[in-house]
């Protein structure tokens, strides 16, 4: 096991030198199919070169590495995760999933060792949608669920993103976009090791979890629309404040997340019309994202939430509207796969935690495919999207070893 | 009163073409020191001429016409409002202080008389403070209260506010600036006309109103600071959430104002960091209005919702801070020009009603150097700063005539 404990070294100063190709000078931001991207994907490909595996770039600009099996129509075990970044970013998310993965991979090269199952390791182009607002562009092109729309939005520089794709070197082609890159018959399944990016882990003192479901997510934008007036002249008693209903709502909002156990609801994003100190607000749009691991009881919420904004319009003649933005149902990890991952910590002497995931991720769009299970790594304060995210070497360690071990489990399911 | 009533019309002619001189397009802006505000002053100053008067230009741009009075060392009664609007402006605020005092003046020109009085009617270049985020600049630079530091703020376009005024042709001397136009005992007092901007003559069905007071205005910037976080990992009783604390201060402002007779209180700018929908709130600045008539109703208001922010940040868990913008105290009427003003309104049959101005007028300034008046006129829907400002024909020929009038009671104020 020494060699293991190595690369945990190794993939710490590997996160340390991806985290170099930035867009911007004084953070870490690196965009889909950005010349970054291209930078990492080529050192990245290097590394799996290095692996004894086979490297492509497919048509999105997904890099992908295949470590053959025993037999060369033995089926496939997809492990990975995202190479590109939030604006101004930590150096671990998604990272480390394609990281860790990578240097089991090279353990099981160095020791000339194949396995009943063929192995891809995948670095996705896009998963966090920074500079299209998209999300799981690279693992939705995969898994062939790509929804050929999203090639007419332009970036912020106009440049849409067919073209930018092209000029990555990808095919924005809708055919190959929708096309899933194997049958689900061919697949073992897929693993996905990611950090927490909550303090849940943190708090009871646990270097790893296993993921029992990746929770649904609803996100609205409510919009409240009020009276304009000036902030001097208008008397409280004739005032429809629409930041004051926006506040009301809020309110409301924290208090039914905060009064059902597991549910996380959030505003995070309020803009106020005309937005100036002196005039009473006449429009407030917030953004509203509630998630539960049970469908049912998101549902039941966000309906509840419905008919409060109704009901503060209301009482405060101000009307409201109510616009869908996303409505994912709750993805279940694979119990089988689940219990690969629980094994393999318990032979680290470690307890085993299960936590359900608020976060969205890769495996949300590769569980159209296959079946999913994800190992989710301790983070420091559970501080992530930010330059502060951090995670201990010795957890590292952990999550590499228990990859491992999870590779022999699987081989019990054969090639 | 035939040719009187004539003037109204005029004078709403006058206020659609003076709101041609746009910088934008689309609607009526005219900031500081702009190239509209040249072509404006330009028509009144011709305006003014032909009413008998003498015109020029002062060192911040305010075009200044004097109608002498029987004698030349008569003191003088100073009129007018500013000539500047805000962004996508309404026609009337400001420009109708200006131009229903100039009806009356070219009605003693008509007549060819002079009172025992100097008349002096002056079109402020800068009260909305939308160029440089200041207020009052045409006003204080008459009152001498000038303040010589805001030279050096720059617009939007980087351009300081310096060079603005040379390059209108006035004088940006701090000297100058400081020097009051008039020494107090050579002013019998300052008179201005305006829309109401709020909707309480309307709902009493009055066409003018005579300003008791204008409100003392306190402005705060109140930041609360939580924990930003990952709106998916973040369980609901880990998280210190900056928007949900100012949700709860914004309904506690809302409530203050709501429970003190003649307070208004109002946060119109909600700012959210980072405001992403899936991202906690990590710090939310909210701008905090609060308006009364007596300084010591809203001194005690402010000094409540300075301790209710510490309150809820304590309860949250979140930090505060709280920073003073301004803390304007009360200016109060002079008895005796509201009293002619209400005489004046007596001789048109009409009712007199008093109310406190919740906005900030050029009167303000001005009573730095005399006592001040100010007559409200009513506007459609309480409307103002927006295209749908309107005024009627019928009242605008009543506060000719009220200000006709009242100028006539002056007269008993000897020169």
């Amino acid at each position: 096991m020494i060699m293991l404990d190595n690369m945990a070294k190794t993939v710490m100063e590997r996160c340390d030198i991806l985290a170099r190709y930035s867009e911007d000078p004084g953070c870490l931001t690196r965009r889909f199919a950005s010349p970054q991207m291209r930078q990492v994907n080529t050192l990245v490909a290097d590394w799996m070169l290095a692996a004894g595996m086979t490297v492509h770039s497919d048509c999105v600009g997904n890099i992908i590495g295949r470590y053959e099996g025993l037999e060369s129509d033995a089926r496939t075990l997809v492990l990975g995760s995202h190479l590109d970044t939030v604006s101004a970013a930590g150096k671990y998310d998604g990272i480390l999933g394609v990281l860790v993965p990578l240097a089991c991979i090279e353990h099981l090269h160095d020791q000339e060792r194949r396995l009943p199952f063929a192995i891809e390791l995948i670095g996705f182009a896009d998963e966090e949608g920074l500079r299209y607002h998209t999300a799981y562009l690279g693992s939705r092109a995969v898994a062939g669920t790509f929804d050929p729309a999203v090639l007419q939005f332009t970036d912020d520089a106009g440049i849409p993103m067919s073209e930018a794709i092209r000029l990555f070197g990808g095919q924005p082609d809708p055919v190959l976009l929708q096309t899933p890159r194997w049958q689900r018959d061919k697949l073992l399944g897929y693993c996905e090791v990611h950090i927490e990016q909550g303090p849940v882990l943190e708090a009871r003192n646990l270097s790893v979890g296993v993921v029992s479901s990746i929770s649904g997510q609803h996100r609205y934008l409510v919009n409240f629309y009020g009276e304009a007036g000036h902030a001097g002249t208008v008397p409280m008693h004739m005032r429809h404040d629409a930041m004051c209903a926006a506040a009301e709502y809020i309110l409301n909002v924290e208090d039914v997340a905060r009064n059902t156990t597991g549910m996380v609801a959030t505003v995070g994003k309020v803009q106020v019309y005309p937005g100036s100190s002196n005039v009473i607000p006449g429009r407030v749009a917030v953004s509203l994202d509630v998630r539960h691991q049970e469908d049912q009881v998101l549902d039941q919420a966000c309906n509840d939430l419905y008919d409060k904004a109704i009901r503060i319009s209301l009482a405060r003649r101000v009307t409201v509207d109510w616009q869908r933005i996303q409505e994912d149902k709750t993805i279940f990890c694979a119990p089988h796969l689940s219990l690969f991952l629980a094994r393999a910590i318990e032979d680290e002497k470690l307890p085993v935690y299960s936590l359900s995931s608020g976060a969205g991720h890769d495996a949300v769009a590769l569980s159209a495919i296959t079946e999913v299970a994800m190992l989710f790594v301790r983070c420091k304060g559970g501080i992530s999207h930010h330059a502060d995210e951090s995670v201990r070497l010795d957890d590292v360690g952990i999550s590499i070893r228990v990859i491992n071990r999870f590779l022999e489990y699987v081989c019990s399911m054969g090639g």
